[in-house]
Parts: C-alpha cells; sequence; structure tokens
C-alpha cells in the first residue's frame, strides 16, 4: 500500500477500498471544483398512481431494488442500541446468498455486534461508517476484508452529495410512515424524534426502502423524508426495543471530577464573555456535557441572559431550557431522551434539523459554524491540540467520529476531558489518530485546569482576570504524568496494514488506524 | 421554423428559442432516461463563517453572482399581484446595462405589466412561464423576442430538476428571513404563507438571492427556504404591497350559473361516492371553486363525513374545514387570503406543500394522483375532452398552466365551467390550445348538465340513478351551439410564428400557440 504524507503530517494510503484518495490539505484548504452526484430521473408513470407503495415485505423490497453482489446499503442510526431493524435486514440478505455487502450505516451501536458473523461469513464486506466497541476491535485485529471508513455526520452527507459513495439501496427505519413513503420518527411504539440523518440516503440513493411499525393513512406529517424518494414501503411487527431506543432519562455524572469539569466549561463560558443574550451553544448526551448544561442554566438565569438557540442531541435538560424560555429555539439532530421526543413533537420551537443543514460542509455554510461554543470530548489530544475521538492509546479503534468534527467549526471549540483516564493520560505526546487538527480545538478543559489554544489570544484576554485556573497544557500534562508514572507504552501496530481510515469534513484523509498487533 | 406532429396530432416545433424539443408522446409515454442536474458542489471555505451573508442590496448581489447578458433570472409569484421586487429587479438590471435576459418566473401577474418596457428595449429577451393578460397579448401579438414556455408548476419543478432549463441566479422573495439565508413567507408586513415554488430554484440555481422586508435573527423557522442553498441575502424595505399580495378575503362567485355549477359538482362528488370517510380533494381560489367548497362542506356535515385531507391554495373555506374538524390537513401549495396565512402559521396540521411533493412528474410519485378529485375551470373543451386553460377563443395567450395540468391526475378531474362566456361557447368542435389530452378530463360540468368521458364508465354507473342531469357532452354543445348562433369564428393566425409553446409534465411539447393576426 502506497502511503502519502498529508498536510497534518499523518501518513494516509493513495487509495482506500481501490479507490483513489485525497490527502488533507489544511483546513480549509482542498476546493471542490466539480459537481454533485445526480440521481437517475424517475417517472409517476413507473409508480402506482394510487401512492401505495408497500410491498409485503424487506425481502421483496430488497429484490425489487435488485439487490446483488457488492452493493452499498445504507441505514441509519436514530433507533439507536434499540436497532433491531438492521440485523433483521441483514439476516434476509444473507438468505438471498447476496455477499459483498458494504454496509454503509450513519453510526453503529453494540446492538450491531450482531453482524461481526456476516463479516466473518463474507456477507458483509466492510463497514463504511463508525464502529464502535466490538466492531470496532474487530477491525482493529485486521479481520474485516475491505477498510473501515470514517466519516463525521455532516461528512457522511457530504460523500453521497458528492458523489464520494454510491448508495445502492437505502433502507430507513421509520417509526411512522405511510404507505406513499412520507416518514417520520416522532410518534409510534419506536418513536426516536426523527430521523434526520437518512435526508441524504433519501435523496441520492438508487432505491429506497421505507420499513416501518406504525403505518398511517396518507398523509404521514410531518414528512422528514419525503415519499417522492422512496421505492416501497414495508411493514413490520417492530423495528426494535423502544427502551432501547431512548431512554427513559439521561442522567447527569455523579463523577465529582467531571462535575468539577462541567462547572468549569459553565465558568468558562461566562467568564469569557459568550454568554450573553442571544447566545448560542451546543452540548451532546454525555454525563459531563448534561452536567454543563446544569451549572450554565444556573448562571443564566443569574444573570438573566436568554440564548437564542441550542443544538442537540436533544435531553430533558435542554427541553428544560425551552420551556423555562431561556431559550427561543432547540435545534436537534436526534433526541437521547424521552423528554426530548415529546417536545420536538409538541413544540414548534424545537426544530428538526439534518447534517445537511447542520453539518455539510460542501453547502453554502452551514450551522455548525454560527454557535457561539460547543462542548466535546475526546480520547487524547497532544500538546498541540490536535485531538483524537476514535481509537484510544492502546490502538484500537473504539468510536465513531459522529457531528465531533463538525462541531469543532464553532465560534469557540471546548474539549471537556478529564486529564487521564484508568491511569492512562489523556494529554498525550501524539495522539494515536488525528481526528482534529489542532487549530480547530480553542480550549481544553480538565479538572487540573484550563488550557487555552495560543492561538486564541482573544480567549487568553477574556478570561485573564476570571480567577479561572488557565493553565499552559504543558503544565497540566507534567502534572499527569507525574501521577501516573509518565506517558502509556505505545502499543504495537502493523503500519503496513491500515485498518480504516480518518476522513476530514471535506473528505480528504486526515488519518490512517493501523492494524493493532498487540497493546 | 420545422415542426412536427405529436402523439395528440398537435404541431409542434423541432426547436424552442434554440433548444430541441421532445413531442408529447401520450400520457406516461415518454421515459425519461437521464439523470438529474447536478448543481456545483460549494465549500464553507467560501462563505462567512458567522453565517453573516448581507450584501448592501440587490445591485451588489446580482453583480457578485457575475450577472451577464443572456442569463437566466427566475423569480416565485408568491406574492402575487403585490410584488413589487421583481419590477425593482429589472430597473436594477436596467440600470446595470445588461441584455437579453431570460426571465423565468413561477408565474406572472398583472403588476408585472410594467415588464412590457424591457421586453421592449432588449433588456428581458423572452419570458420563460406563464403570461397573464397584458404580456400574454404581447406575446400573442409576436412582439417578445424569443419563445414563451408555458409549463405547469410541476413541469416548472421537472424542468429544473432535468436540467431542461438552468437558473444561473434565483432571486427569492422572503417575508421573513435570517442573514444566513433561511427563509418562510409566514410572518412579516409581506407575509404570504409560504415561497415553496421557490424550492426547485434554491436547490439547483447556481446563485441564489434572499431579499426580506423583515430580516430576523438567525434561525428564521421555519426554512421553507435554507439557508444552505444561500449565497447572498439582501435587506429592502418592502418586497411590494401587502394587500395585493394576499386578499383580504375570498369571495365565493354571486353568478345564479356558477352557484348552480358549484352545486352541480359537490351533488356529483356525493352522489358518485367520493364523498366518503377519508376522502380528499382539491379546489383552487377562483369563486366557483369555493363555492363548490361551501356546497360540499354542507353535504359532508350532513352525512358526517370527514375529509383526510384538503389541497389549496388555501381560503377561509378551507381552514374553516379544518377548523371545524372536517378534514384532518390541509396540504397547501400557496395562501390566497389571510385566513390561509394565519392558519398555516398557527395550525400544524396546515402543511405546507412544494412543487416537488405536490407536482412533479419526474419523481417516485407525487401528491396530485393520490387525491380523489380535483375541481377546476378551463377556457375551452371539445368533444373529446381535451381542454385548453391558456388561449381563448380568440387565439390570445391570457392564462398560465398553474397546477392545472397536474391536478388532472386526480382520480376525478372535474372541469366545472360556464358552456358559454361573453356569448362564446366554451364546449368547441377543436381547442385552440390543448393543454390537456382528453384521457385526463374526467367530468366537465356546466349549468346546462354533467357530461362524464366515456372512458370513466364507472363514474357513469355511480351517478346513474342520481337525479343529476348527466348528459352527452355532444348535446350541451348543441343546445349551446343553439342559443348563441354556432360556433366562435376562428382568429385568424400565423402558423409560421410559434409564439408560445405549451409543454405537458414530463417536458414534452404538447402544443403551440401561434402569433395572432386579427381576431
Amino acid at each position: 500500500m502506497k502511503m502519502v504524507k498529508n498536510h497534518a503530517g499523518r501518513l494516509v494510503p493513495e487509495t482506500v477500498n481501490g479507490k483513489p484518495q485525497i490527502p488533507f490539505m489544511g483546513v480549509g484548504g482542498y476546493k471542490p471544483g466539480y459537481r454533485k452526484a445526480k440521481p437517475p430521473v424517475k417517472s409517476c408513470a413507473d409508480y402506482p398512481a394510487d401512492g401505495n407503495k408497500l410491498v409485503p415485505d424487506l425481502k421483496t423490497a430488497l429484490i425489487n431494488a435488485g439487490i446483488k453482489d457488492g452493493m452499498v446499503i445504507s441505514t441509519h442510526h436514530h433507533l439507536r442500541n434499540g436497532d433491531a431493524l438492521t440485523n433483521y435486514m441483514f439476516d434476509v440478505i444473507k438468505e438471498l446468498g447476496v455477499k459483498d455487502i458494504v454496509w454503509f450505516p450513519s453510526a453503529s451501536f453494540p446492538c450491531h455486534n450482531y453482524l461481526i458473523k456476516y463479516l466473518e461469513d463474507g456477507t458483509i464486506h466492510h463497514i463504511e461508517g463508525s464502529m464502535n466497541g466490538p466492531l470496532g476491535e474487530y477491525t482493529s485485529y485486521g479481520k474485516m476484508k475491505g477498510q473501515g471508513v470514517l466519516r463525521s455526520h455532516g461528512g457522511r452527507y457530504q460523500a453521497i452529495q458528492d458523489g464520494d459513495i454510491h448508495i445502492d439501496i437505502a433502507v430507513i427505519a421509520a417509526p411512522t410512515a405511510d404507505p406513499f413513503g412520507n416518514a417520520n420518527g416522532e410518534t409510534g411504539k419506536s418513536a426516536c424524534g426523527l430521523i434526520g440523518f437518512a435526508l441524504g440516503d433519501s435523496e441520492y440513493a438508487d432505491n429506497v426502502i421505507v420499513v416501518t411499525d406504525n403505518l398511517v393513512p396518507f398523509p404521514c406529517v410531518p414528512w422528514q423524508i419525503q415519499g417522492q424518494n422512496v421505492d416501497y414501503v414495508v411493514q413490520i411487527d417492530s423495528l426494535g426495543d423502544a427502551t432501547k431506543i431512548v431512554s427513559g432519562t439521561t442522567e447527569i455524572t455523579k463523577s465529582p471530577d467531571r462535575l468539577l469539569i462541567a462547572e468549569y466549561v459553565a465558568k468558562f463560558i461566562e467568564a469569557s464573555g459568550i454568554m450573553k443574550d442571544g447566545f448560542s451553544f451546543q452540548a451532546g448526551a454525555g454525563g459531563t456535557a448534561l452536567a454543563f448544561v446544569y451549572f450554565l442554566k444556573e448562571r443564566m438565569k443569574a444573570k438573566g441572559v436568554k440564548a437564542r438557540f441550542v443544538r442537540g442531541g436533544s435531553t430533558k435538560y435542554l427541553v428544560e431550557l425551552l420551556e423555562e424560555g431561556l431559550t427561543d429555539y432547540i435545534l436537534d439532530g436526534q433526541t437521547f431522551d424521552l423528554e426530548g421526543v415529546r417536545s420536538m413533537h409538541q413544540n414548534k420551537n424545537h426544530i428538526n434539523t439534518t447534517p445537511f443543514t447542520s453539518y455539510n460542509y460542501h453547502g453554502k455554510g452551514n450551522f455548525a459554524s454560527i454557535i457561539d461554543t460547543a462542548v466535546l470530548g475526546a480520547t487524547e489530544v497532544d500538546l498541540n491540540f490536535n485531538a483524537n475521538v476514535v481509537t484510544h492509546s492502546d490502538g484500537l479503534l473504539l468510536h465513531g467520529i459522529g457531528g465531533w468534527q463538525n462541531c469543532l467549526f464553532a465560534k469557540c471549540s471546548i474539549l471537556a476531558i478529564p486529564s487521564f483516564r484508568d491511569r492512562i493520560p489523556v494529554i498525550v505526546d501524539e495522539v494515536t489518530t488525528i481526528c482534529a487538527p489542532g487549530e480547530m480545538v480553542d480550549v481544553i478543559v480538565t479538572e487540573r485546569g484550563i488550557a487555552i489554544n495560543p492561538r486564541r489570544q482573544d480567549l487568553l484576554d477574556a478570561v485573564k482576570d476570571s480567577g479561572l485556573p488557565i493553565r499552559p497544557l504543558a503544565d497540566i500534562k507534567a502534572e499527569v504524568d507525574a501521577i501516573v508514572g509518565g506517558q502509556p507504552k505505545k502499543p504495537q501496530l502493523d503500519r503496513e496494514q491500515v485498518v480504516a481510515v480518518v476522513k476530514w469534513v471535506d473528505g480528504t484523509l486526515l488519518d490512517s488506524v493501523y492494524r493493532v498487533v498487540s497493546q
């Protein structure tokens, strides 16, 4: 495999799964000079005039869609760890004797560990998407036939739109749908809030199959997925386990260290002047992020500050902000708990968004860069503020990118991370995998202090008299190294075998993930 | 000009404005074997990171968009006869000295008669879209430089999507917008309800300019037009005359004949069994259509029947159906009065639609064919049920097609027309212009009786004992001809000069409109 050094100083392969690649050229460095993918023009003459696209079962739909060896089949992840459809779909594909499918999910969850048997038996060739936990470990040890391709949520839309990947068949789990194919995630026993991650799939795939366990008469509104893009509709008994599709509730961390980090983040956002009337922020659903929202809310109330909008993954904590009048809008990409689902269905100011609106870097702007601040995690950071979110220091690929790379475009990006985990330092000499060039990371908040990227003199100035523990990142690193006895042992990696690649938001190759020989 | 005879037996030119054409091949006869138009891929790197796309004025926006001679510039018609923006835009284009613009409106109104001077002086080369009243008359007399191209609302989306027409610059009037370009028609002093007719323009144009007189902080929701498709935003004082953008109210006809027609339509829909629980219908905003809704509503209440959905152009009469629980939804393409605007903004079951969802024939189905019945007008019909909606018997082109061709795909299409107008029979030997092949027209309702297309034996059977005045169309024609003294005199047309063409919903040429020499 021929490797080239990219703008981040990392070696990346010239081809991935046989396709030529473009190495990372710096943030904003790559200029697309081409046109969007162009799906085939269809005719109403070839679809039922009464709008009824129901077929008896998924097998029929897949056969009608012309399924064959080597096709790219996509699914979305809004059903999260409750998703039963994807596994069932591969059972059907196996039954049909079809091989070498490229699975193109918007994310994968532990429930999809079931699919390892189909990676083993050749039903699935490789996963073009995030691989968490066991699927990632499987890949890390070089067991997957093809190479994994990790993209951000925005990068996935970009890849579809730009024709970097061509979806043959999109299978869209729809908690509510009508026979025409209009679909949403708001209601039904498998309600997950929204299904916007399937938007690009519905727009660009050659064949689109909507699968629902809650069929309603036309029209299904809102039509988060539009029936005009759908070929077949399948009704099944159950899309999955509702209790795992959304949490009953999401809970704030109880860890004193994490609570301290969250409080530091909230204080930093206030002290730096970001928290002011009309501001905006994004926070995920991790325990630390939830705690940050809790602390920031107290500060907003104390100061009488109202946000213009907040971005989810929504949880009950964001819903409270909306319902208590502390934000005009929630702009939401996925709902993480029942309160999020309820609010999106009931509150017209709880707006569903898509990777196109929020994150697509190859558009005329997107929401991510308009946001004042985004609070994220990381597995590793280095002293140049380069950050990793997919591998651990043992070399194992255990996480997807999600919206992480996209959110870094916020006006102030904050990584809220413990300084070490299980006695392994998080601040390292060199990150195992670069997922973000250092210029994209503005602030690193740990329980031992807050480090501001020297590029952001404006932030350094803004908080210099705040009393917050602002420290050089190297100081925090030295302190942690002393406590845990130095940097972690480097894993033994086979640098001749790239098991996966990490794409930047523009589709270029940012880094390679190598086969783990031993840890 | 070389002419060919099409499937409807009409002569159509081989080229229009220099572009090769496909003659009409029968309903459903033409199969597109190509792919959609592919707009250029953009990069966020080239757009302001803070999302602020405001430029000082429309002139700057047009210059930034690279305006030059011969470009195609599009506008939408949601501001109806109150639109001041389009006229102002052409003033700016004139000031810039740019010539030979192809104006591609979704419809034109009497206020656009102002533009005749720009057709005269060469600023506008031709109008690719509907031409009502004086603009149509101007074209009819052969005064326009290029040829007019008349498309249905769905055909316009199809033409954009399929690349039949490439929009260089779309200028989108937005009653509310934010600096990122998110826009809607729901609120603001120029509120018009929705601006969905500009959807295709925003998706496929090389340059998209949003012009608003009500700028709000990001995010403007709902985003009927998505900022991710927008290049520039311009704030101006006023988009136009609010009283002409929407009527204060829309009124039912007072003509006894028209009331009788409307009552016949309602009775027919009941007697034929179409009016049953869960049914659907579409009606426009003409006085007869409104009266039909009034009569049908009384019948629905009497029978305890509820519709699943009704399609607008919405008016207070449709809003009443929704608010009184007589329909689950309004699926609305444009709001015609203040009640429609209010309802769309307030009622989550008053849904905005677009030509893509409703009418695009080159999609995987559309809403038009799902509807049980649609009630429409016509200028002429012949004994084969062929119908005309654009020219009068004097040969003058005085109306656009609007959604008329698209709505004919309803399960039962009804033309509700007077048997004569100004002593000119509406049932003619041969329609001046074919806009609908006879197979698309199921029922013709006049004040003298109801004629059912012999192809619809099912409808003939359904109403045979209804007591309704079901008559052969030829009988009604003979009666009318006797009253008014026979068929109208044929206009003198120059068949060597095609001044405009009528496209079918699939982009093929259905008929030609010829220069009127004398009437």
